[in-house]
């Protein structure tokens, strides 16, 4: 039997298993029984915790459900970093992942805060297919215009409209994850200033749909409403399955804060 | 914490709660928490099994998502009549039902066959909304013609089809599901007779839309079939899920055998 832990942050789910004694080794059927939401246990992702030499506390190796390897997710390391730190009485970890390392604090309240990089803004690195402005592209699809581009490691094109709740994301989101401007299609956000200076927002993952809450995409946003002058450096960000606090740092990093919850204890027989 | 146990029959996925002891009491929000798939554990069904007096082995509550409740549910009877078997070692249980008792025995393999009682044949008892011969009803929709009504507790509609996997399951079963005929909506059958004699069905369920298994709607196109001059009355049906073994006694009750399977066990913080 191998015991799991069923986490989530704002709804972005993950099976979560503790591999740093090595003992378990799953095969892609396995990761693909595991993340079946009707057969296996089901999430968004799969996350084994590994043992790691060096200077981080453990490697998180994450697997979509298809079985492929992904290089980081910044709910999951909220998750995973919740984790260690209470097994460890540490108020901050280093998550090592395929895509570098992480850095994990604890906030008030339980909240973990993960530094999520370097926002990008330059349009080579979001990347797009020719040479521009990502202040303000050219693209208009009924009444979403002038969107901004940012590169998180992925790319993301976010819209500020009057009423994001209002608009088709369904309809308007795999039209511009497949516009020709973004050669490896896009990530896409409908955010909505609110007069306290909050942040709603909607977003379309690239190869997912609509989800419940995007990391990666909270931090976009606010870099693109900072580059608009449409928000200070730290807002709050309402997505459908919670809250963000968010951050950018003058030094260009984009901190993410907000809960993470253990939903039940498990143990499977593979 | 409350332990629980996922198990499915045909993926027609549910968590079992043993609570003959009469311990926990679930409130409707709970019911829909520990039903959702991101937040919670997620199910079609949550079960709880409840102490009885009488002639039943236990009684089988059973909350949809919304937090409403259900009066029968073959695939779940089949799981439940599994788990009680084993702890008693025996190889019959009668499962009280708020729609009555349920009776379920072992079959070869570690599979189950639980009596789904009458095939209702009268256009009052499916129901229909008018008085009409249900073998054949006046209805056409593009290549699908004059299915057969059958009422299982529940209406279904079955087409007899040259290739059921060729259709659009998707835009046909909602215009079948609210055809006038059906006064309460109804289940949607696209069955083919195999040449072996088995039956390859793809269902569309009132009020659910596509799913892997039915098991009313299995009983409802053996039913049918068998009346048509198309099957015997014992025959391999094959769902998107697995394989049902069904079979339609002299005295009118359906019996379904299939598999049972427990994807893992936990325990719940609520």
């Amino acid at each position: 039997m191998i015991p799991f832990r069923k986490m989530h942050g704002l709804g972005n789910d993950f099976v979560v298993i503790d591999n740093r004694h090595g003992q378990w080794s799953l095969t892609t059927d396995q990761v693909r029984l595991v993340s079946d939401r009707r057969f296996g246990v089901g999430c968004d992702q799969l996350i084994i915790m590994e043992a790691v030499e060096g200077d981080a506390d453990l490697f998180m190796r994450i697997y979509n459900p298809d079985g492929s390897e992904s290089g980081a997710c910044g709910n999951a390391t909220r998750c995973v970093a919740s984790l260690a730190m209470k097994e460890r009485g540490l108020d901050q970890v280093l998550i090592k992942t395929r895509r570098g390392n992480l850095h994990a604090t604890a906030a008030e309240a339980g909240d973990i805060t993960v530094d999520m990089g370097n926002a990008l803004i330059d349009w080579r690195d979001v990347p797009l297919s020719e040479e521009m402005d990502t202040l303000s592209l050219p693209i208009q699809l009924g009444s979403l215009e002038n969107p901004v581009a940012v590169g998180m490691g992925n790319p993301h094109c976010v819209f500020f409209v009057e009423d994001a709740d209002s608009l088709p994301l369904e309809k308007l989101g795999p039209q511009v994850e497949h516009h020709p401007l973004f050669p490896e299609r896009t990530n896409v956000e409908l955010a909505t200033i609110r007069p306290n200076g909050s942040i709603r927002l909607r977003v379309w993952e690239r190869g997912a749909g609509k989800t419940l809450a995007c990391g990666s995409g909270a931090c976009a946003t606010l870099v693109a409403a900072v580059r608009r002058g449409l928000s200070a450096r730290q807002a709050e960000i309402e997505l459908d399955g919670g809250v963000l606090k968010m951050q950018w740092l003058e030094n260009g990093h984009v901190l993410m804060t907000g809960a993470v919850a253990t939903a039940f204890i498990g143990e499977l027989d593979l």
